[in-house]
């Protein structure tokens, strides 16, 4: 068994990080809520900003929202490893989702710092703006904009209340024109590591510790759109109606239908809404929001001309017409499996239990591994409970998981430094 | 043909009225709202107040809300007839449910005035509060009051933010101590009658001025909760969810089909709500709110049943707790065949094309018809569209409705007079 560097101080200000920003959260919700585009959400990343700038880092926030922080290499010729991930949160969800990967990529600076180990690359610490699906239904925002995906279309997404995106940017103080050109030059990147809770119940109930990620799941999301007729629910006949509502509750079973078909695949309808939205009216418009989710980029392409067949269907056998809108999603994508390797032997030598799985959660990393040699590194979810205020990951589980990222990146280092080149 | 009283002015500041409270709306709502409990319904009620002064009434608004206003008849020991309706609106409701009845109620009265007729019985104009269904699923509060049918419980209903109803009244002005004890003596009341516009397409269909309402539909109207987990929608398997949303999704379907199976039966599913209401999380709750309507008090039994057996399959499948809660309704309610032949006549005299139907929708009428001779007069909704903008019915039917419910009323007054008595 090789030497592998411990986390200085045995990881307690991580822990005391995370403790920190699950009192950073909104009174208003459940559980650990820092959404996205909220004066919260600005707050965190501010402090993210700070610790990132006590730890020795040259640090800024980008103009897409991301809080990147620079820890010089001894020979930046040799390029930069990226590590990080996200402190927003879902409306109501947990204080692991996102949070473990940014504290752990700030303890492995800090544990760097403190041992005197001085990498040949520059180590990047980035804390992601909008990683969850934000109310204009977009996801990833940061590292969209990062590696140039995200579009001026985007901008104008709106929501329920007709605020389109790009307002909603200007008020959290990040300037939609600048987030258009925000794109990174990814040339002299040669890693992205990121470390995340499951939010699945594979390692719980494999009884393993770490979870080697070999392929982040595809996701196809919708906006779908019912208009029918506006009538009064006493006197207009059952036959006369062109009720959306009825329509859009067709459309959600069918989602549910048609996603059981398969071990792997997911569909979801997280959003109705029923307008005029009185128990006495027959309902005018109806929008659903959902998507699918599946490692097969063909199983998604066929769950998502099913979609529109059954939303057709249930909008023309009641005389309602139906758009469906898709969102920007994300391709299944496979991971690095040189780097897989590379952290495979690492969590080998640390004694810990593991196992190769897929990643049914989206994340930066998908965004990422488009452009870089990627991987991913998962702790245990109690009962695969994430995106709620129950999620749960043993203080155990996230101090191992930070010890399996820190020596990743020492060991790519290693592995594609100046010295491994000559 | 006996000779009928005329609307004075050919009911010119009965259309002109209309046209104010057309201009008392919500500006953030579609068409033109003026929902009960808003400044906007309290500012409606006070100008109906101020029209009923004004037309000689000695007027109030009574513990229930509602505005009443008494012209006061030759022999007072004869007793009261009723005439009125409501001013409050759906949200993005027209111009003319409702309000019709209560201008030309006003009329009736300016008529009586301008035409020195004077009634042996006293003549009370009612603007009853809150007729439509609120944001606590309570319809008919006025009426409800006044009938004694009001109960403490259903002051405790909350709204979606929690507020109860009690607590919205005190901001509407009225006391919610006493609205529980506005119940009117109605020993001395011999008869209501209302006008009101169909909200349906017979009339239209067939042509006809005027209808006259034979019996009330019964409405039975239930929130159901559905309760599962909220979990990931991305690593979350199909067959581990308890996905709240579907199992409503696969109530509203129920509703509809539950309803399809008779001509005169109604089911609508108006509202629904998921929470968190977030597009990659699986829905921990789901609420539905909805109705079926019948003049079939056996048929509306049955459907009962089968709505509350079809939310327990749908959740019982999914490991999803389901309660249905069923809110104050109405029994289906045979209006006085009495005043009908006495409407039916007038009509006749005044030569306008009628037919019997029965009302689809709820009525203030309802409540009282359990305590009074009660009849309503329709007139024809265009396409019978209600509760939308698209709303409208011709002038010169809201003007023969008015002159059937001026001659019905002195008819009604006649026959039960002290001369007749004699």
């Amino acid at each position: 068994m090789t030497q592998r560097l411990q986390l200085v101080d045995g990881g307690e200000q991580m822990i005391n990080d995370l403790e920190t920003l699950a009192t950073m959260v909104e009174d208003d919700l459940p559980g650990w809520s820092r959404v996205a585009l909220t004066e919260m959400d600005i707050e965190g990343r501010h402090w993210i900003l700070r610790q990132m700038v006590d730890a020795g880092l040259e640090a800024r926030i980008d103009d897409a929202g991301n809080v990147i922080g620079i820890l010089r290499g001894s020979h930046p010729e040799a390029g930069t490893i990226m590590t990080g991930s996200h402190t927003d949160t879902v409306p109501g969800g947990g204080r692991f989702d996102g949070n473990v990967g940014v504290v752990a990529a700030l303890e492995t600076v800090r544990t760097l710092q403190a041992s005197e180990t001085r990498l040949a690359h520059d180590l990047m610490v980035v804390d992601f703006f909008s990683e969850e699906p934000n109310r204009f239904g977009i996801s990833c925002v940061g590292s969209r904009a990062l590696t140039g995906r995200l579009t001026a279309d985007n901008l104008r997404m709106q929501d329920s209340t007709g605020v389109s995106f790009g307002e909603a940017l200007k008020d959290a103080r990040v300037d939609p024109n600048a987030i258009l050109r925000a794109g990174l030059d990814f040339t002299d990147v040669i890693a992205f590591v990121e470390l995340h809770i499951e939010q699945g119940p594979y390692l719980e109930d494999l009884a393993n510790q770490i979870g080697l990620v070999s392929s982040i799941t595809g996701i196809d999301r919708f906006r779908s759109l019912f208009h029918g007729q506006r009538d009064h629910a006493g006197t207009t006949p059952m036959d006369r109606r062109h009720d959306a509502g009825c329509a859009a509750a067709g459309t959600v079973l069918a989602v549910e239908s048609i996603a059981a078909d398969k071990d792997t695949s997911r569909g979801t309808t997280g959003s109705v809404l029923f307008t005029p939205d009185a128990v006495n009216v027959v309902s005018e418009t109806a929008e659903v929001r959902g998507e699918f989710r599946s490692p097969d980029a063909e199983w998604l392409s066929h769950a998502k001309d099913k979609l529109e067949a059954a939303a057709s269907e249930e909008g023309e056998s009641r005389g309602v017409t139906v758009e469906v809108d898709w969102l920007p999603g994300a391709d299944p994508v496979p991971l690095s499996s040189s780097i897989l390797k590379t952290t495979e032997q690492v969590v080998s030598d640390l004694e810990l239990s593991y196992t190769r799985l897929y990643s049914g959660a989206e994340h930066d990393a998908a965004m990422i591994a488009r452009h870089v040699p990627t991987a991913m590194i998962f702790v245990p979810s109690h009962e695969g409970r994430s995106h709620c205020p129950e999620e749960f990951t043993d203080v155990t589980d996230i101090l191992s998981g930070a010890q399996v990222l820190l020596n990743t990146i020492v060991q790519i280092s290693i592995q594609n430094g100046p010295a491994a080149a000559n």
